[in-house]
């Protein structure tokens, strides 16, 4: 129930309680650090990937905006070296290397930190990953757990100079940044809320085990993005108010309709919990009428024939007739067994009558009809 | 359970996550935009449907107060152009073509944006539409989703010239609309409420399986009113507050009262929210009830006849008399048949008693009576 | 379920949605309003009742503080009117025929406008009856939907000269109206309060079907009591700190035990609402536990004589001993019959035994007697 | 279930609704009051029970600080003359008088007035009983309902000179009664945090249906505690927040500690609030498991032997083997009747084989043993 | 369930109710302070057990910064011996001597009190223990109620004069004290979060009712770990927001990562407790749905062979066929005994049809198939 990259370990702590702050233990098994950078202006693009941490010094000073992306957080000293050219402090390194941290925004000199979480879905499990940015004069330098994220559209923006991308500056790429992550939870949420309605249906239908256990991982999951997302209002709403001169004017107008994403987002995960919250007890009920069913079917079954399979057992006693003429004098009549079947037609069409009065014979049709 | 203009919708983005921001990617589905125009005065009323964009500007001119009402978001160089000619700002323009915004007041400029959702419900299923309002100098424009709304009573009143709204400026116009959307929240929420009214008695009477999902189908609708009328509150509530040129202090104090309708309706949806929610477990308890009937009809039936069925079975069995005077004397006795039949009536009374005093008979029969 | 003053007029408004703000549609249904009016001062108390309003503007002047009382709404000239008379706004008039609104407390120019909701209880239905009183320098004008209120006291007090009220102003007056509208309130929580008792001892002695029914009832009364005290409680706060001219600073004193009031009110509604909500449990698990005794005596009968019955069963077989030494030699043995007779003894008293260790017998008898 | 002095008066009020403000209504049944008073200094220390309350007058000016406690509120001219005497405003002894209050702080002009609640726990009945503490410069007056207290440590360290409270003034007074009245709240809690664990204990063993109802009872009694404590946690803190010339800086140092332990108690009363809901579902699904393991067996011995007593049943009938070589030849047969037995074995065992493989026989079993 | 040093403790207070603030009264059971010291600057470390309280005072002078640790509180003498040599006020020493306190921070004149609670798990029993800091300048005094602690890699750091600690203040060293005492909450979360886990798991596997027990260990646990986390968070908070000049700014930089990481433990608590109330509700409907198939099994069984026996049963009727040709021709036809067999099969056959069709046969099937 766990994977690599997954659900678990953003409650895991690497660093052995009580170290030093600011020490750097990396996970062993995350992946190298691959360096990719991008430098671009209004007028030209640079893309390059970056072996040595050393070359992205000429690269950075090359263009009016950088950004320094570097996938995989598995080797302490790149990190370090990294950190010592863009100044960025020990703590927050810390911070970058652990990647548990809830969405953040933090001032560090005159840099700022901002922590967020991406999110992504396959085969049905749910995971997030840490992204940490840095935003200083001319530059942005992110760091992510794992190749392969929802960025992609950014870069695609820069690389063809679609919107203002290419005229703003390092802030405004922070912003598009954000943005993407924040854009790439809809997506997952409307897949959710299908999913809900999946079980809805299932539920009327034909409910069965797994439902509940359908019902109990989308709880888990909604719960997993509650957490993430609410700490990104909050960082966004930081990000708003923020009046650090790196922050235009302008880029926090824009930065208010992504803060207006991130309500929407907080919105539907509410939305889909209330409503998930709602299936347990839609699912118990439904539960609790088809038991109910069962048992009326049982009840009636037993009620009818237990009388009368008493009365059949009395007349297969062995009582001698003659031996008294007291002793069973019934099974000598004439019109014994005719009466005896009349006396059964009797008690068990009563009993039905009883029954359909009560409304359990026309009861559970109707509700199936109606339920449906 | 999805409709086209209906719930679903409104949790969808048609933008790809990533683009950039201002981008206005209509949905192809999206009716084409169909305008018209009401310019009114103390004096006069003109009204008018207008196919060309261009037509609008000698319009406006015209009269003290337009109001562009636009039906229909599927063509966006028609939005776009129209966007322009009234200083509107391109991200407010995307929020309007993404129909799924909640309630809210923005500044941009000289001018007022204004998101409010409409409610309508038809054939027991409930449905938002997006209506967007830009509000300036002497003008009033509204988006909308689809064609027809609960706007009618205020075009009537332009028309008739009943109330100040000839004599008043646009922000008592942007007031009158929204007010109009305010009201619309009532017959429904009536509507709702005459409904929990029936599933309580149904409840009361005859509860089956399409109770359960009617109350779900409820709390759904309830739901999604709450995450509607919210916004909507907050939205009139910064209205209020808002110290713009363009609200003139008259025209607040008509907000109060619209404020005051918004409370108004949160108070009923939150009441019929708690009665819901009560009502799952007085259909749940109703429920258990019944099968608990169930069961004691079945123990009753079950806990009389099994043991006399046993003892009819006794002297069913053919050890065989004449081999022995210890095989089964009983068979032989002169009043062998009638005493088990004393003893047969003998038990019987006797577990009626014992269930009378535990109060499994007439405990039913009163419930029922008194519950009633 | 409803009735003609009762709960559910409460969700209705009869202005159709959209008129413009301020119109007057009275309900047709509503009594004629009939006035009354008590003017008094130190000295002297004027009573009498009014048919044209015209009359009022002597008997005004005629003493230092007037209250005007109007029971019934449904004559919208005679109510304008008198708004004029007492420069009463069209909006705060709209509120009053209206009568469906929460506790506020509005400013008009130099008039206070405070609306509350009377409560009274017949025949165990809960209603409010929403009073609108108008604060002037030297009048209070009150409105009430029906004739009878819970005021009386207070007319007692004017007359009798009993208290300060006649030596104090208009101010002074209005909390009086206040506090006996929050006074009524008390003794009927007791009366809810009694009945949650009686409630707790039904549940532990025989509860039933209209149990469930009653605690619902319960429920919903409290939910209905809650919104209507809270918006009090938030009005008469809003008194004590309105900073108006027509507040003396000794009335505020009063206000502030009557604050303390509505705060007790609260208390017990919140107080009551988590009994309640706590009976619903109680219910469920007393229901619970009779089930399971019920089955316990289901299944304590069935597993001892359904495979007693099946040996009986087996020696009522027709094998033939005569075909064969195998053939059920048992019914020729001298002892068979005794031999049956002590197997069918020692398996029901082993199953006895085996029940009575596993708490089954001894256990619920043990329930019933502590739990009573 | 209640008692003289108990829960339920808390909930009543003997003022008819509307009278006037400051009307002393003493309860009938209510106790003559007892005035004792302790006089003291750094120096010496004078205790005296008074008769007439003119005795007092001389009494307080003999020493720096002066305490008269008053138990019961049955005579109201003893109360009035007490009240002059000490400067007390009628709205304040109205709240004295009417022993339902929330734990407050009002100042009244030069005097501050404290309402507390004492709590005691007798026979498992929780009550509590209403303080009302009046300070002025230089004298404590103390109300009580019954005669009976906490405060009799307090009274020790008076008399035995103990700690700092013959060196201070009445402020220290004041803080060690309130102090004395929230310590007297733990033990109480402890006693309530030892049942739980009973219960607890209980369920896990042996629940029965009284359980619930101790279960339940548990609950009021938490609520009642909460709604106690938390006013009583308000009315400190506001002490601690009062820039009366009446409290010393030093004093409320030691406010500081006794708010402390208000909040430690709420810590407490929230903790086993939140332990004792959870009881409920412990309880529910303890007894849903029992239902379960007596359906399980119910099923298994049914579904045995039905089918086995039906083989018996059909060799017990009667067809004429000699009318027809079709009717039951098998009773002739050789081996008939062990091979009925054989088959009756077979089916036995393989039903058995099925129910271990579902894990109803081995289930209940295991479950028991971890379980326990 | 209860231990020595564990849950239940903190409920308690050992001073009786009433006595004098300041009082010290130590636990008769506690162990006897055992003192140990360590002193350290940039340069040398000085490590020692003290025996005499009066050693204390060369050690302290000779370095920068001392740390004295008190392990057991089980002395008056002592520890009132050393709160004077460190002017420690006499309320915080008594808050020592009591270790039941919730986090907090307290001035006492020119120092500072910090209470926190160390947390541990050893046999799935969790227990908390206070840890009472002084902080002044020079000095940190630290009281614990047992030896053995979470603090062990602080000291070896000092040692070793790893990080900054040795060039550091004693602010510092504060902050590197709780940030140890936060730390070691991580791993028992982690712990905590692997139980959750394999309770998941053995819901959806083999529920049984140690399953409930364990849960509800576990919302105990979890409720233990909120009471004691979230002042802890607001303790850390208030530390941050201090403006005393004990707090150098660079500490604070510190502290704000450990208030990140207070919050990072509630945010898992939070989490846990989230989804560990979910598995109730996913336990109970387990248990209803296993109840369910059970009562299946029964009712197809059951429904099935009841009327085939009846009818086996009237053929084992011994009406007599010589008495009249009436009574039971059947018994003397040709094919009487083939035709019973196949009614019989006829019967079974429908019935199983019918339940097939109802989905009471393939449904248990497909449940359990998807569900696992």
């Amino acid at each position: 129930m766990t994977d690599s990259k997954g659900r678990r370990p953003s409650f895991r702590r690497r660093t052995a309680p009580g170290a030093p702050p600011g020490t750097l233990e990396t996970d062993p098994h995350a992946p190298f650090p691959a360096i990719s950078v991008i430098g671009f202006g209004p007028e030209r693009v640079v893309e390059k990937t970056v072996q040595d941490v050393r070359e992205l010094e000429l690269l950075v000073e090359g263009t009016p905006v950088t950004w320094i992306n570097v996938d995989g957080l598995g080797d302490a000293p790149t990190l370090i070296e990294l950190a010592e050219m863009f100044g960025i402090h020990r703590l927050a390194l810390e911070d970058v290397v652990h990647p548990h941290q809830r969405a953040k925004v933090e001032e560090y000199g005159e840099e700022l930190f901002i922590v967020a979480r991406m999110i992504s879905r396959e085969n049905e499990v749910l995971s997030t990953e840490q992204i940490s940015l840095f935003l200083g004069e001319g530059f942005v330098v992110t760091f992510q757990e794992h190749p392969g994220d929802c960025l992609e559209p950014v870069r695609e923006r820069i690389r063809k100079g679609r919107g203002r991308i290419r005229q703003a500056g390092s802030d405004y790429l922070a912003y598009a940044i954000l943005d993407a992550v924040v854009d790439a939870y809809f997506p997952i949420l409307e897949e959710l809320g299908e999913e809900l309605e999946e079980l809805e249906e299932e539920i009327l239908e034909i409910p069965d085990r797994g439902t509940v256990s359908r019902i109990h991982t989308l709880k888990r999951d909604l719960l997993l993005l509650r957490r993430t997302v609410w700490p990104l209002r909050e960082a966004v709403n930081a990000l708003l108010r923020e009046e650090s001169i790196l922050m235009s004017r302008e880029t926090q107008i824009y930065l208010r309709d992504c803060y207006d994403h991130t309500i929407q987002v907080i919105d539907m995960v509410e939305n889909h919990r209330d409503i998930t919250s709602g299936l347990m007890d839609f699912y118990l009920s439904s539960v609790s009428n088809r038991m109910n069913e069962v048992m009326k079917v049982l009840t009636i079954i037993a009620t009818i024939f237990i009388p009368l399979t008493f009365i059949a057992g009395i007349y297969g006693m062995n009582f001698n007739p003659e031996a008294s003429p007291w002793n069973m004098p019934e099974l000598n009549w004439r019109w014994g067994y005719p009466v005896f079947w009349v006396l059964m037609v009797t008690i068990g069409g009563t009993l039905l009558y009883v029954f359909r009065r009560k409304g359990w014979l026309g009861g559970g049709g109707k509700g199936d009809a109606k339920g449906r």
